[in-house]
């Protein structure tokens, strides 16, 4: 949470800027059937959150999305579902350049007025989701100085030319070469020209929009290091990397919420420690009243802190207010419900009663993309004890926050 | 299991074939202080996953690992934990040639008659655990009938040249090119002879020992084109994809144990069609005993299935027959308690006493690297639920196998 905040105008940009998305790939390399555009990561494909990571910066005006024909509808029912605004999906051509045409072709047609036409056009891969703001800014500036300006990284491997026969001709040095990356940026008048200009063949064989510009328009690109993160989702393994990543950044914080009794906020206080040795951030709050309904739209994980039976209305309220924010739209939300008993006595029917309980409102909570777990500990007078218990709330609060697995959902854990 | 079987001399060489491993790389680009190749994945460093690669190829007859001098304890301490066999470690120099160098020298010395040195010496990067027997035998073959013979990868991102004030040169044609992965492979003669005759620049600038190969014995080398698994575990991301499928790896099959009655044969037969529908392969067995004492010794992890409460005896049975077939030496081994409770009128005190010793059976077990969950369901004559609640136990194995959670053990999960 917070990440993705920026001081608004420190880094803005006084010039309109669009991003074309094309997302036409056939997903060959992940050796699966779905494009990986489409791969779905915790409930959500791959180019929505390529689309949120747009979305999110103030200073860009549209984001058009190029995709095959037969995807259409399923890019419109992705942008629909996940409520994507400043989007707009345009049918891709048979080669990537001729989407990339289509698409800032797109941004120049239509009702908008030759002013309102982007000053700048990024051009992005929809498998590349973790792009940061940063490096947008730097692209978009670039780009708008220069006329051209792409991502480059450092090679990861020597690079070799090869004999016809496959045999090792020469190697290159490493210090002179680098990886072209996305996204790239360039002035409207630049891409819009390059593509006027350029032949059939470029249309079917070229690679580098950077190159198109250079060779039409005469435009030396920028090129800007960029950082790791803007690595592609290419092969098998990257899925996992990706969901990793998203898993990670949706499992740095959570809000305990106590009810303001004693002993609850005495258990949160604990937790709150044991978590930020796990590399968790935890804010202890009393309700979600007033200032602290702030903590509904950002994301953060919750924590339902009850002690003894007064706790499922309130841990009710909570799924309700979560589901009332709709906080659950972009990906699963996780709710612990943390019930301390404060007798080891407990009565027999007040045993049994919570988990079947906590299985029902699970059900219903999932339906809903909220994950609800439960965990119980009772209070004990040796102190030893005690803090053994709290620890173990704290490493199964954070195992459940980071795995976010559907299957354990419901359940009533021990601590 | 089963997936690094091969057919005995099969693929078999007729040569011997040694490995050189250097390790000596300081995890820069992970942005994290332990060296990739020390960083830990469910409990045994990288290097220890490379070794184990090497190791069961047969044909392999030695392994040397080349580390930086700060590092020979820990990793003399690693081989003897993990207990890999073939392996010796070699103090390495001040840059990746002299340390490969060092490891050459190492096989051609010592008691070793020049009979027995390797005909060919491997070469791989500690940091590529996934190589496969396959590719191994192409290196090694190529490389006896070539002199030298290096894997390829093609480029993922159009290579650049750029000018020295940050502008796009050219950019390279990218199917003349290739990049340069590992493993590669050398006839003993022209890797040593190779680095007694390369400059001191050589030793410290040069990057590829193919190109030694050609500059210093005038040997080409073969090229081949691996599979996307050589990939190098480069960036911090890749750490969690690396973790994944070795998780992967060890989730494709269960072992469930029935004792044989007839109630959990049935569950178990039902267990087995659920988990297939989530790509886990699950054999059924009445007991470990006779032909089936082989489940103990190949990477399965096992489904204890108990009804009513005839059961911990035949779960602490299990865990001492792991523990004795030295089971979870290289991985953390999965055990799941699925317990039966053929009435739903189970007495109060039997409801209580269980969640208690499972947790205490499973502290025990995770000291000896065994993970037990247990997963409890009731037998119901109402078919759809019945149903229900086979899915429930199939889909939660299925998650604590492949999640493979160390703060949920002892969990008695509801299903
Ligand atoms: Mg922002
Ligand atoms: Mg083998």
């Amino acid at each position: 949470a917070g990440k993705s905040d920026h001081q608004p105008g420190e880094r803005s940009v006084d010039f309109p800027v669009s991003v074309v998305l094309p997302a036409g790939g056939t997903g060959e390399r992940t050796g699966l059937q779905t494009p990986k555009q489409f791969c779905s990561f915790l409930g959500r494909p791959l180019i929505s959150y390529t689309i949120q990571a747009f979305e999110r910066v103030s200073w860009i005006q549209s984001i058009v999305v190029v995709v095959a024909k037969e995807n259409v509808d399923l890019m419109t029912d992705i942008i629909q579902r996940f409520q994507h605004r400043k989007v707009r999906v345009v049918p891709g051509g048979s080669t990537r350049h001729r989407s990339i045409c289509n698409g800032v072709l797109a941004l120049g047609e239509g009702e908008e007025a030759a002013a309102d036409r982007p000053k700048v056009v990024i051009i992005h891969d929809a498998v590349r989701p973790f792009v940061e703001e940063d490096f947008l800014y730097k692209i978009a500036r670039a780009a708008k100085e220069q006329g051209a300006a792409g991502a480059i990284r450092p090679l990861v491997s020597t690079v070799i030319a090869t004999t016809s026969e496959g045999y090792l001709d020469h190697s290159l040095e490493r210090a002179k070469y680098r990886a072209s990356e996305m996204p790239q940026g360039f002035t409207y008048d630049v891409i819009y020209e390059a593509y006027q200009r350029c032949s059939e063949s470029d249309f079917e064989f070229g690679t580098e929009c950077l190159h198109l510009a250079l060779q039409y328009c005469g435009t030396n690109a920028k090129l800007i290091q960029g950082p790791p993160t803007l690595w592609k989702v290419t092969y098998k393994r990257d899925l996992a990397a990706a969901e990793s990543i998203i898993k990670e950044t949706l499992s740095q914080s959570a809000c305990a919420v106590t009810g303001g009794s004693t002993q609850a906020v005495t258990l949160a206080d604990a937790l709150q420690k044991a978590v930020g040795a796990l590399d968790m951030e935890l804010d202890v709050i009393p309700d979600l009243m007033g200032e602290n309904a702030r903590y509904l739209l950002k994301e953060w994980n919750f924590i339902q802190v009850s002690v003894n039976r007064s706790c499922l209305s309130e841990l009710e309220a909570l799924l309700t207010d979560l589901e009332a924010a709709n906080r659950a739209l972009l990906h699963p939300l996780v709710v612990i419900w943390v019930h301390l008993s404060a007798s080891d006595e407990l009565s027999i029917s007040e045993r049994m009663a919570e988990p079947a309980t906590i299985m029902d409102l699970a059900a219903a909570a999932k339906l809903r993309n909220i994950l609800l777990y439960g965990i119980q500990l009772h209070q004990s007078k040796d102190t030893e004890r005690w803090e053994r218990s709290v620890l173990k709330v704290a490493e199964i609060t954070s195992a459940l926050i980071r795995e976010r697995s559907p299957a354990l959902v419901g359940q009533l854990l021990q601590a």
